[in-house]
């Protein structure tokens, strides 16, 4: 109802863009999921114990931030759209490979993914910044720290 | 390599039966997994608080599930496909719909799709005992009675 | 209403039987473990401390099998009945002593008790399984090992 | 013995007047408990999650104090009886109800009962006190609190 | 004395502005942990159980803040002042309704309070960063999305 | 409605004479607890990190027996008042001094208002026990040892 | 100096009264304390295992009783005293047996002990009211339940 | 005696055959438990980290279900024999090699040894269930999935 | 090697200037982390307790934050350099004073070096975002606050 | 009997000289925990928080290390005596001064009895080893670190 | 390799004789560990439950200690050898009897077996001192306290 | 002062001794800690995972012996120097290599860098015996085993 719809501290020209940034962000993540998961289970070669533990962590970071960011949306007015056939349609990222994968083949992809997500989100805090809501482009900041931090430690064991 | 190959317990003519039974749950916890998360988030009611709360942990169950069976699917030498494609393609439920949702739409919605989730484990608590393997089965018959258990839960609500 | 009646899991046509063996024993944990608290209070004699404190152990086990089985019921459509008028009129166990117990008489008692109980158990396992609901029947197994497990810890201090 | 008889702090003149109050008061919660737990599993409606989960804790108030209570019968030298047929038939309740219970029915009838029980323990508090007991007397202040609480969260349901 | 006034890391020119934000924030967060415990208290109405609880924990988040924010006042050199009697003339909301309170009335009310404090806080995100403080601006960017997120959780209620 | 008042268990001649020493007592520990937290804010000089840790302390046993006599309010029947203006107008203590306090001041301070409030708490235990409740003098009397406690405790840095 | 002294919350009339049973009470649990260590170390005996663990449970009941007793005469303004010389003057009970105990000579000692304690504790309940202070008397019920649960767990061992 | 003799729930005839199984599997996991443990000590290469971490939790795995199945053999009434002399004798194993191990050598000969019992568990599945004890199949079935995950999370090292 | 050194999210042309900030505040953080342990263990004087406690914690937090911005400089695709002689070389304080240190001395120096690193670390919170990493200007902001705090509790002894 | 006598490690001759260094440490600790408990209490002056706590800290460190000294007398076949009048008669330090004490007065009076126990314990470090127990050489090398650095943290405070 | 192998921090001449009364203890270790759980399984008898549960925490600490002193073994370069076969080959102790004990029997077994392994650890507390290995008689030490405690706990029973 | 001077329990004739070993390992185990982080943070290659863990455990294992240490030597009457200018100067230790580190290499330096500390501190666990001081040697000791076993753990990656 109206005023119930009154009560949203965002304002309403900003919501919008913030919304978009914080969508795209939360489909991201869930597909990251997912490339987590997937790796985590059909993992194989020597690396396997400490990449199977750690795919997992990384995946469990995804999965908390998704639910951070997509409550943002609801506090902002709009309702957030995880559903499965919206991650594949918008998740925007190369079909992850089915199928067992090596040790190195996971270091490769998964770096690959991370890190375009990774860029994708430091741009986001700056448009979220610039287009007035320093409260998102701060979480955004949280986020872009452990998706770089991800990125540093794969991208290494190939160092 | 063949060696290795050899090193699987289950026997060898088992292992399709079985894994088609595992591929098709884990796309299914999976997809619920989302549902459920979509119903968190975007739920509207006087309810909002308690059904926010279990959906949240109705998730958790899905999603750990999820991860015992698939690594059932690798134990058997099989991978497995929890990409999110293949949970659009494969789940088998009807489109989860977008937007807000009023308390009585999400436990209409989610009962009806636990319920047929609930149904098709059910059903391969004994196929998969047909075809020989009872440590799945018996998996099965946790999950089983977790999910027995969230359509009670939801049901009552509209009794 | 026939909607929310049309979504229970189980198949209609065997839900008597199961229920039957779940009422039965959620009626028989509730005695057995008033039994134990009964036991626990009025015990006397050198075994006082480890009698003491095991019964309570026992008694918590049984509270928590009865909640288990007892959900198991709803799960299935049916209403439990864990009345205290109900566990008198159909537990079916002697007359519970009143008055100070010594040692030797409690572990007299309870041995019995727990013995006949866990034989009943036993062939629900069996039963629910020929009743076509190999779940019920797991989770009969659980309880049915923990039943075996009191009897043996009682039966060797007598032998 | 008469040795050990002779070991029982309490002043034997004061002992069956004290016993009477906490013998009826341990048999009350035992019907408590179970009541709690009756409309913990049978409740249907859309109070359905809170109430469970809050019956379940007054559930597990009542044990706790029934044990309290019970210790304090052994240690002023008399044997306690829970047993369930002294439960049915001392416990001065109606009959509580079977099959299924709505969320109103389930807060109109256990409000009833906790109030009644609460009465009676607010006048133990002071026959215990004018019996010479203050020991007793105490713990039968802290009961009535819980009780007194939970009749007033239940009662605002209503209100 | 002198030497330990220069040790305050916070350039002087900026403080008065960046004390108004804090102190005025303190008071308002004060004025909502009261407005919270009184709606915990007094609530009645069958959404009594979430709403008491939720009730709680955001009176805990308003207390939290409120130090953290005023031992922010303490490290810019300027004292605190959240006395009651400070709360009452300055924190600039209309007096809270005393007696029962409806579970709607609580919705109601609150929501609003909350509301009108979140936008304050999210003007005090940019004044403060405009007066040159970006670690207080941070704060009450965590802040800011705390209040949002209940904001959501109380309005959607009502849609 | 009716039915639901007379479902509260304190007789009701007795309600007005205890709900006045619970009214009183509850905006007293709101006022301690702001005066605890403005004195752990303020504080100067060399005893800064005991006080400043054990007022912490302090304020948090005011808050919680503030909860624990406000619910006792509603038990018996009556809304409990803890809004801000009425702590200011109600709570009859000096207005606590703003502005930075030395340790000395504190001590002096706040030793001199928990004796007032544990003084005429110590005439509440016996004035509701007259009137009849010895459940809430329980309560009181739990309350009063804590204050004596934190008056030697701070008393005895000055002798 | 004299405006300490007058921060003490008890009437001053009362003091002498209240603390001769404090006094009393915090010597007695410090001797036996020392008491049950000693059982706890010389013990020998079919039943060392049950009473080695449960002597130091009461060890640390003893022990965490004198600590509350003792500082609550602090709060009413009179020094504690604790001093072994002390103890050994005033605890007022046969000197404790040294060498080795069987279990039977320890259940015996022991029960005699506590229950002369209990008894005088029981009788301090009652003085301390009559002379007044009710949050000493309060504390003395707490401890007596404990020491009545003591003599009856220790007195069933023998009959 | 007699009397204790007849306290044993699962049927007479059926107890040698489903003893057997145990026996075997006690044995076997014993034998397993000192073969990790030795792997985890005496192992050297780049994999030494994470294999030695997790064969220490492989070696509490088998040491938890040794204890399990064991007390199993207790509860049908024959005593169990995990003799280091029976181990040696009947845990028909290769003797396992002395001195250092690479890493290669400890994933190829522990992952043989556990899927040479693996094999054996899964038939005793089985076996016992036809031999009519679900209880103790069940038991099995849990085991089963534990030892295929070792065996795939050691395999794919190699694959 | 190339590939790898592609995968750095943040724009190369800004590391060089977010490393110099980054890099220095390590080491700035090291050589504090060194100075409060050295003033934990030479510390003498009548706040002993306090102090040495709360140096250690002071001690914990550099330590922590230098892990922190040491893995950021890492993200950014540049080693960190933590080694001692750098630390002595380029951490930019005067050499810490040997020996027994009274408490105002410690007060007084380390009051000192904290509000000089609190003073640089602010001005990078301004320079790393106006050279374009709000990320790192973020970590800056947190430990702008601790470093604040630490400087505010140690100077109010002194006031 | 003999057959358990023969069953003490400790050749027998070593006995006397080892268990005479143990019986007057358990005493002399048992003494100081009851100097540190009189301080605790009676302690009054600015040092009073810091001190209160960690006399309590100090005097459970005391009660630890009699227990497992205690406990070493037991192990080598001889009974202990921690009787309150042994302690009295054999502890062998001036009496404890009654009645309150300043802060001064507790450090000064407290650091010089550890001290004194610190010294016997160093000298009975190196005569039970020279006795030929290391193994209880070993434990007073532990008590022996914890002593010293006690009189070093109250020592301090003087310096 | 060479290189690795001058990675040895104990002199070469020391290793062998180090080693020899490591690998005994080793061994030895771990067959009373299978003799302690022999018992804790195949006990029988008035004393079984605690009989049951110390003999599972004596064989945790065999087996703790087993893993402590089997590393030093590798630390000083040397493999060590806990295989069954070694076990049952070396370990100079009597062979275990099967089949069902009395708690008599137990008691007088374990304390038998115990006691001799606690005489040659207690000689090698001085033989790897003087063979110079004081860190490796230092881990002795306090494994001789543990069986030294054990001994007198049994025996006890006896005495 | 002179008084508190006298307060040390070490005989003044060792105490320069005793100390030399303690200084210089204080400043060993605190350049160790910054190897041990440096190589964590700059770590490449396939080992980085466990590697990174493990050289933190490693980090925080010096980081807790230099406090224990180090307040060893003020308990002896001698402030610790653990200044970052005194490391650099007598830690006595090639300079750590600056920039990235492979695995092989990180394996290869910090190996040679425990070693030699492990020798050192082997030296003094005698030197400290000689001079009279067991219990220092006692902790090195402690230390010594913690080195010994850091040293195996990296050595045997590259056997
Ligand atoms: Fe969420
Ligand atoms: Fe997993
Ligand atoms: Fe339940
Ligand atoms: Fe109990
Ligand atoms: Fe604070
Ligand atoms: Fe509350
Ligand atoms: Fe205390
Ligand atoms: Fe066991
Ligand atoms: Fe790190
Ligand atoms: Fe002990
Ligand atoms: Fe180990
Ligand atoms: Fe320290
Ligand atoms: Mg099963
Ligand atoms: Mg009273
Ligand atoms: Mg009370
Ligand atoms: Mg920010
Ligand atoms: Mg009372
Ligand atoms: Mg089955
Ligand atoms: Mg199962
Ligand atoms: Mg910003
Ligand atoms: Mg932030
Ligand atoms: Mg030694
Ligand atoms: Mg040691
Ligand atoms: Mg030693």
């Amino acid at each position: 109802n109206e005023r119930a719809d009154a009560w949203i501290p965002l304002e309403q020209e900003k919501r919008q863009a913030i919304n978009a940034d914080l969508q795209a962000t939360v489909v991201e993540l869930l597909e990251l999921f997912h490339d987590a998961k997937q790796s985590h289970w059909n993992l194989r070669g020597p690396l396997y114990f400490p990449l199977h533990e750690n795919l997992q962590e990384y995946a469990d970071t995804y999965r908390k931030f998704a639910d951070l960011l997509a409550e943002r949306q609801l506090q902002i007015g709009i309702p957030t759209d995880g559903r499965t056939s919206t991650i594949v349609e918008t998740a925007n990222l190369p079909k992850f490979p089915g199928g067992f994968l090596s040790d190195r083949q996971v270091l490769d992809i998964m770096t690959e993914r991370i890190f375009t997500i990774a860029k994708r989100v430091r741009s986001r805090v700056e448009s979220t910044a610039k287009n007035g809501d320093e409260v998102t482009s701060n979480k955004f900041q949280d986020l872009s720290y452990e998706l770089d931090k991800q990125v540093w430690q794969f991208r290494v064991h190939m160092q």
